[in-house]
């Protein structure tokens, strides 16, 4: 009996791994989050019990891990990303860990730089940015994040957050010093066929993308500008079929060489 | 003619994605990295090319993967860990698409969260940390990083460095306002066999981890505290196998409950 903690990647059901895509397949029972691919889950036995996620808290989940585990069951935990980034993975391990029960993690695809690759952005790029700061835009509480040291923490921005506050991130990110024409950029479904991108300034992201559907990533530096040169090898089709000119690749776009 | 950049992943050959192991078995040529999974090279077609880059400079790298697109051959540029962090895919990707041969970048599993998962420290946790910033410790040019920021940033430090600045690095963030009781890990080897961990204080992780063996991620933060609940599930064999009990989890171990 082992409960496994998976990975199961941004979206792209391609980009599970090779060990979380074998462990799926043996699997007795999965425990999925709504937002991994169904082909995944569909990649379990006929007969393994499939569980959503959807509407349990994250202490009736840790509990029915333990007990699925308990029975000696091999379990999956399917999580979207990577467990043990801003997927409560540490949760669930911990849980497993009091009360005994084997696991292992499985580290997946997480949307921090899959979602920017997918939309044409490095997030480091030799003489561009050699740091990354990876954040949720605001906290657990509700509270908006320390606008000073993102600011201050130099390198690409990262954000994992709701689009309908991206008008008060640009605010407080300019408000403590961050360029207004930083460029920037919000990747809406990244890696899956609906992808949609937009990119802006800083100052005119809001307005550019504040609309895009979710779940969405925000991205804020200098190496956002790579786009307009890497993003339309894989998405110039994709990109045109956008409902909205605005979310492609269209003014403002800052490309690197113009810098 | 494709020439795909794909990320092997942090050590582990079971780590790269489905869609990078499907276009390793289906490619013409496949140039790698020294770092990556020998077990990977190996699932090549047996009349593939195979290229190791030792030796050759990034602009040669970008030469040669432009001259075996210009060919119509589907070539495999096989990174360790991801392709777009800290891995300079973004370099190769701009001469492709300068070349105007098409290219797809498959994103790998970055060490950046694996190796810490493989010790046992999730980077983000609930309560713990929100946010990670991930840097080299130095610049290309060997300067120091800006420690002031990376300390004001917050939340969990993920630095890829070399071992021989440990302590180097260690006082220039005490020195910055970070304390020195701040846990920190190093992972040598992580996801491998051969996986060794060191945990300390900041102020001693120069003392304990400072000679394990290289490729070595350092993590520096409150969630490193999670791997005296988290790490032992895993790696009891391995860590008592270990040739030095100080690379261990034996103190001075900080555990979450203790604090």
């Amino acid at each position: 009996m082992t409960v496994a903690l998976v990975g199961a990647g941004p979206g792209d059901p391609g980009l599970i791994t090779v060990r979380g895509l074998a462990l799926l397949r043996a699997c007795d029972a999965v425990v999925y989050d709504r937002l991994v691919a169904p082909e995944l889950v569909d990649e379990t036995p006929a007969d393994a019990l499939r569980i959503p996620r959807d509407g349990l808290l994250q202490k009736q989940i840790d509990d029915l891990l333990v007990a699925l585990g308990r029975q000696g069951l091999e379990v999956v935990r399917l999580k979207g990303g990577d467990p043990y980034v801003f997927g409560r993975g540490g949760e669930e391990a911990l849980a497993l860990a009091e009360a005994g029960i084997p696991f292992e993690v499985v580290p997946g695809i997480s949307s921090i730089a899959a979602v920017p690759a997918a939309a044409g952005i490095p997030v480091t790029h030799r003489g561009v940015a050699d740091r990354v700061t990876i954040a949720t835009a605001h906290a657990a509480d509700g509270s908006p994040p320390d606008y000073a040291s993102l600011v201050s923490a130099g390198g690409t921005l990262v954000l994992f957050m709701g689009l309908g506050r991206l008008r008060e991130l640009a605010d407080g990110l300019i408000g403590a010093g961050m360029a207004a024409a930083t460029p920037a950029a919000v990747v809406s479904r990244g890696t899956l066929p609906d992808q949609e991108i937009g990119i802006a300034t800083l100052e005119e992201i809001a307005d550019v993308a504040g609309d895009l559907p979710g779940p969405a990533l925000v991205v804020i530096g200098d190496v956002v500008a790579l786009s307009g040169q890497l993003g339309l090898q894989r998405r110039r089709t994709r990109l045109e079929d956008a409902p909205d000119a605005a979310h492609g690749l269209a003014d403002p776009v800052l490309v690197l060489d113009e810098r």
